[in-house]
């Protein structure tokens, strides 16, 4: 065989559109100028095979999408995939992800799984080391599962949530069928925006240093790099980019 | 095994962003709401291991960048894919794909290829019956290897292109590192921009019914439906929606 042995891979389709944008972030981090000059990279989107992240976390089910993850990845990792990324934040929940891990990781697997929320909890000590309270949008899922609290507790960060009734409403503004953002992606929906917005002002008025947009869907709706003079972070961004310096530190753009 | 054992793929990297490109026409093709909508997809983007397209069209070089994509063909078939398109027209010159489409067949694949440029005539003659004229903006790869000629001959059309010089500026709008789309894709240069709408202009003026944007690039440069009252044609979204059509009809948005 003489393509590439190795690669990046992506387990997308949580939902299909955050993998395809994570995608985009991986290219953009790359220095390229002629098609030459990119990584080789694999996307599996799957997302009929994965069962609701936030219904399992939040017990309304007990099939635990992890077994589908793991398959996936394993799937992924015999296609090539040498350093692995997952764009979903609330995926990354323990219930889950370590099931997937044992998985990948028992079936001989010798790469590396790029943890996209360890990683922003480093990015924030790195890049902002006076932060100490930090506002997260996200799923209930996420939020059940606590997995940004036990990520950041280790970098001594505090996590700020919105009220019970605002993360019902983002929750709504994420996944509703009627206006949420799964559904209306491009543009998003004026009620999805305003009711993102609002949360966000929330954790704004608790003094959080910063923001997270802790589901791959609120980019979407939150543009700008500012919230009301706030720094919002995108984990996917930061994915992109720790995935290409795991696999060519030489490749990163803006290094 | 429990994920699916069939799906779309996609040869990509040719550009990386193109590969990008035709799966967001998929998703966009797709009727969903929830993630678990979607299709099942996996995207190989092995850009350096796939040698110059137009280079080797032009003879400067004999290295037949189709050896590179059959073994990436069966790859992907080998990952799952079972109904398999690449966003690339130039790339689907005779003397590359037919190489590859060789090495998938006999490798046992089971599959089905789905031919852009095939795809592009059928859709002419559906949707415009009356057309005679298809003018054409392709790279001197795919011009040298008359790849649109051959495939259009059959649907009775006639294929126009803009002339020597002008063919000329349209490469550099694509390729060049200074200035080209490949370099500079978000937000296009003014001059690619200028050059492309120059040559679809001479296209206007030779009475072409339709303009085909019959590079991957080109849909950045020139976008709309129209340019001066002359349908454009982009063969990517016509691929996106063969795919979701041949793997799953349902699943078709707009039928």
């Amino acid at each position: 065989m003489t393509t590439s042995q190795k690669s990046i891979g992506v387990l997308g389709g949580l939902g299909p559109y955050a993998g395809l944008d994570l995608v985009h972030k991986i290219f953009d981090a790359i220095q390229g100028e002629r098609d030459q000059d990119y990584l080789p990279l694999i996307l599996f989107s799957f997302p009929a095979d994965i069962p609701p992240r936030v219904e399992f976390l939040l017990g309304k089910t007990d099939d635990n999408p992890g077994y589908a993850m793991g398959e996936l990845f394993i799937r992924l990792a015999q296609a090539g995939a040498s350093v692995i990324g997952m764009p979903c934040n609330t995926a990354h929940s323990a219930p889950m992800l370590d099931v997937a891990l044992d998985m990948l990781y028992k079936s001989g697997f010798k790469g590396q799984f790029v943890h996209m929320i360890e990683e922003t909890g480093k990015y924030i000590k790195e890049h902002f080391p006076h932060a100490r309270n930090v506002g997260v949008l996200c799923t209930q899922g996420a939020y059940a599962a606590k997995v940004f609290d036990s990520h950041f507790k280790k970098f001594d960060l505090n996590v700020l949530y919105p009220e019970a009734e605002g993360r019902d409403s983002l929750q709504k503004a994420i996944s509703s069928p009627e206006y949420g953002i799964k559904a209306f992606s491009s543009p998003v929906t004026d009620l999805a925006q305003h009711s993102v917005a609002m949360q966000a002002k929330t954790l704004v008025d608790q003094n959080a240093d910063l923001i997270i947009l802790g589901c791959t869907e609120l980019p979407l709706a939150l543009t700008g790099n500012t919230f009301e003079g706030v720094p919002l972070l995108d984990p996917t961004r930061i994915l992109a980019e720790c995935l290409v310096m795991a696999f060519d530190p030489e490749k990163l753009k803006n290094k």
